[in-house]
């Protein structure tokens, strides 16, 4: 195998796959990449797999010897990284003492030497059968992420939890996610399908049918990828999306991610949200995250309440918050008040991140009593709700 | 007392001062910084100290009520940096209970108050007699420290060699620094001096006598300050240094930086620089340190060895690195070589750290054996030496 091709490129698609590439491998090929040369396409294919999430990418290269090898990703990418700009070799041989691979990478200043591992002992990522691809737009992808990835739970041990749950009903997509504390939900439109051949198809030809509903749950960390990905896409670019039984492939060019699902069910959230509410508080995003970031210098791990005390006479919000051996803050914000006065307490730092996924400039707070959940919603843009649990004054 | 002054003043003073401030401080008191203000010249002064290093700074303020408090630096800092910009009032009253003070922090948007402690039980800054200062343009401290600071042992053990070595011989002012492994030494010329009352004196008036010679060694901590100070001022500027038994004093416009002196012999290092050689290699600085930057991806706590072979017949410097069981790499570069072809080996973060540290586009290796102590120094520009143990191959 022998390929040449740019150090830029390299540098770009190799630091991308190598995201898929756990830190503590269970299996020790799991630690490298595999790449394959097409000398008929003259492409490079880069991939990086856990077992759970695989990464892929192509690019163009000067393909003189087609082949395949994998190559230890960190020590790889930290190479090449660090190679001047301008052509880059890659090329392997059979070490002469122990006939295993020896990866050569030669650039204008010199050659490093690296052990690879052939490419038979890579695993291959799960096959999806490609049959019909939901086109999600960018913009809508991002938002469903944003809005949701921070509520999911970073806890192993909550399996399901440490997904995000999506739901296809006709041409919506809901993304939820939720800790056990609070739940975040979010619904976004999806434009339009092609089939296979990726002709545009309109309502017209295949009419939205129920019978393509699903539902599943992915893992954050996938997703997580996926976001990353999307901040380097067009706005107007669509994410072709393939599901199968235990898995669900994201394509966006020639880059490529495939995740395994995660079983089991998932809560029935939406019976959790209230629809009728006592009281609704309008104020500035911006303004109040600024306060909540001020006020939450007093907090500590044994004291991480901020009290809200609402007062509709006056159009002021009140955050307050008590640390008794190091004292105490209050500030007050212009707010839009209707119901009755009363006066609720949160965990500033779940607060805090349902405040920061929201995306409009102005928030409105609907409460019941002191001890019910709450939602938070966007006065206008997109379809999002945030559902915290107060806690006890 | 009772001041108002602008947030973004506050902010930068404060954040200065913190640094002399302690993590875990030997006794509570010194978690604070002392802020007193003086209503007859409308200024406020903070000091930070940790019983070695005392900051202090001054800026104008509008005092209503003059007084003195200590303030715990980390939650002050942390307020005072999130507070709007725009004006700032810090008071202070005694707490209805216990009748400790109470301090209070008011912003547009409310207000923070915190547990101070009596300004009675901050230590003082000790008292350095302030005679003749010593001037230091700011341009040549900043090198002299750059040059000297990263070759400092960062051992706490090692006592003296965690500082810098200040030798200075009527005109010139040298730094020296080492670690036992390496050796940085740097020499500055100062320019004038000026006598107490701020005039600058000529060499006609008081000529630079040897009395006035010293050798003293300040912590590296205390110098690193110094030099993030130096970051702040104008090139033209110059520092004021004041030196005494037990203490120095750097002064820059209303900042103050007081360190105590490291008591002890500090090794006598002169006698350590070879001065003649067998070999010469100029090389470009910038184009040696990527070339081994890319090299050390191969390196391990075990194998920190770079190799440099010496052709000077094709006016060629090969590094080397051999990491059985990853790789190997060899680069080469273009260099002006003199005397016999040899190989020497290098612990690469020491060679880098010297590298990084001299400032001239090209530098000049100065070599006898190969396990004899190798100089490096600037082709042209700063007096600098630094001195390195090359490593067994």
């Amino acid at each position: 195998m022998k390929i040449i091709c740019s150090q830029s490129e390299l540098k770009n698609n190799l630091s991308l796959v190598s995201r898929a590439v756990p830190g503590r491998p269970t299996h020790p090929i799991l630690a490298n990449v595999l790449l394959v040369a097409d000398s008929e396409k003259n492409t490079v294919t880069l991939t990086g797999f856990d077992l759970s999430l695989g990464m892929r990418t192509s690019f163009a290269a000067e393909v003189e010897e087609e082949g395949s090898i994998t190559i230890p990703a960190k020590l790889f990418n930290d190479i090449v990284s660090r190679l001047p700009e301008g052509e880059i070799t890659v090329s392997f041989d059979y070490d002469d003492i122990d006939d295993n691979p020896l990866v050569a990478i030669a650039s204008m200043y010199g050659k490093f030497q690296l052990r690879g591992v052939s490419a038979d002992e890579f695993p291959e990522l799960p096959a999806v059968e490609k049959e019909e691809a939901l086109m999600l737009p960018v913009t809508a992808l991002s938002e469903g992420l944003k809005g949701s990835l921070f509520a999911a739970s970073g806890d192993e041990a909550k399996q399901i939890l440490t997904g995000i749950h999506l739901t296809r009903n006709l041409d919506t997509l809901e993304f939820a996610a939720t800790d056990g504390h609070r739940l975040a939900v979010v619904k976004t439109t999806d434009d339009k399908e092609v089939s296979e051949d990726g002709e545009e198809t309109t309502d017209e030809d295949i009419s939205i049918s129920e019978e393509q509903n699903f539902t599943m749950t992915i893992p954050a960390r996938a997703l997580r990828e996926l976001e990353r990905i999307l901040t380097m896409a067009k706005e107007e670019d669509n994410v072709a999306l393939y599901v199968d039984d235990g898995q669900v492939v994201f394509e966006l060019g020639a880059q490529n991610l495939t995740s395994r699902k995660l079983d089991g069910a998932y809560p029935n959230y939406n019976q959790l949200i209230p629809t009728s509410f006592d009281r609704t508080m309008v104020v500035e995003r911006k303004r109040i995250i600024e306060s909540l970031e001020r006020v939450s210098v007093l907090l500590d791990q044994k004291n991480n309440m901020v009290k809200f005390t609402l007062d509709g006479k006056n159009d002021q919000l009140f955050l307050s918050v008590e640390a008794n051996e190091l004292g105490n803050a209050k500030e007050s914000i212009v707010a839009e008040i209707t119901g009755d006065d009363f006066e609720i307490g949160f965990n500033i730092r779940y607060l805090m991140d349902g405040l920061k996924a929201l995306s409009s400039n102005e928030i409105t707070f609907h409460f019941n009593g002191a001890i019910q959940p709450v939602i938070v919603t966007p006065l206008s843009g997109l379809q999002m709700k945030y559902l915290i649990m107060p806690v006890k004054l």
